[in-house]
């Protein structure tokens, strides 16, 4: 397809996709005539992980670049593929090791996955930015004077396992590698609005059901 | 305890205490002298979720001072006061609802209650702003590219209403009204991001079980 028929079916104005084209968010199309290039679905795919990385995920152009590197990046296993994008999205900066705090939040953090079986986290530990951000949260927290351990991690870490194997559930399905990761890194980010509107929700539901309305 | 205390038991500045007083986000203590008040265990409780709300929730001073009006008003049951303390909770604008996108998604939503047997939240339906946003999110992501319907989005929202079944587990050991409400409100806000980043944690975890590091 023509960059205008890419632009009609995505719904992304020309000059964006230009914009993306000259950022290398966008790989180039096959060049056909001297100013003229073909696109292809794996085009039309790509725009889509780049707005939701950048609208949804709120991730730098200069991230997403990143993300995209990962994604592409052949010479990788999966798991490194997807950890490389996943850890290239925004988050908050690492709290302070040495901070009380942050030493026991990751003493708690240490004993939940400990209890969840978790091995594979709790061997990339610190290595993993969602670690970090994980030890960061719970200190985080504890400072703000909600002092949260592995026993009231647990029973919520258990049900975003059950959410994470759905998420992977749904990789099996697609045929090519680059889109598994493509679509793994899109479901990260653009189901967690969906995940935390539905978490208020379902809240709504059961405060109405338990106790009236 | 003093102003001092309070102070040095919740990590929060005298000054910063003072605004809250000032900005009515605390009540006032017992006043003792001309100079002294005398706070309790409310006011530490509450400067808490003060700092929930506005540190992790990113709720502005007036909003913040909607959802206290909400936890403190006994004369609403709970399920309201609860509801009223989440919809001031800082949101997405409302997507068009006549744009295309937003029909099709508030066709998704109704037809997931409907399957979910979420019959409160279907009759709120418009009033509630947790469902708007629920439409919101889903509008969006179709206008991104990712039509997510009934049947994606239904496993992603039993695993959430088995975490607002624990949310709610959680409250049944307070003894007063206006502390289960408040708690219910601080753990919508503080496991917020907690829940991302135990399911970036365990999409890591699974893809190295599943397809090896």
């Amino acid at each position: 397809m023509r960059l205008s028929e890419l632009s009609e079916r995505s719904g992304v104005s020309t000059a964006t996709i230009k914009y993306y084209l000259r950022e290398q968010l966008l790989p180039q199309g096959r060049r056909i005539t001297a100013t003229q290039a073909e696109y292809d679905d794996s085009h039309l795919r790509r725009l889509r992980l780049v707005r939701a990385l950048i609208q949804v995920g709120k991730v730098p152009v200069a991230a997403a670049r990143d993300v995209l590197a990962a994604v592409d990046d052949e010479t990788l296993g999966r798991t490194v593929r997807l950890g490389a994008a996943l850890w290239a999205l925004p988050r908050p900066p690492d709290a302070d090791p040495t901070a009380p705090a942050t030493v026991r939040a990751r003493e708690e953090t240490e004993a939940l996955l400990t209890e969840l079986g978790w091995d594979r986290a709790q061997d990339l530990g610190d290595l993993s930015p969602s670690y970090r951000t994980l030890v960061t949260t719970v200190a985080r927290l504890a400072e703000l004077g909600y002092e949260v351990g592995a026993a009231q991690l647990a029973p919520y870490a258990r049900q975003m396992e059950a959410v994470a194997e759905h998420d992977h559930d749904a990789l099996a399905a697609l045929p090519e590698e680059v889109e598994k990761v493509e679509t793994a890194v899109a479901a990260t980010v653009l189901y967690e609005p969906v995940l935390l509107s539905l978490r208020r929700l379902a809240q709504e539901e059961l405060a109405a059901r338990r106790y009236g309305l």
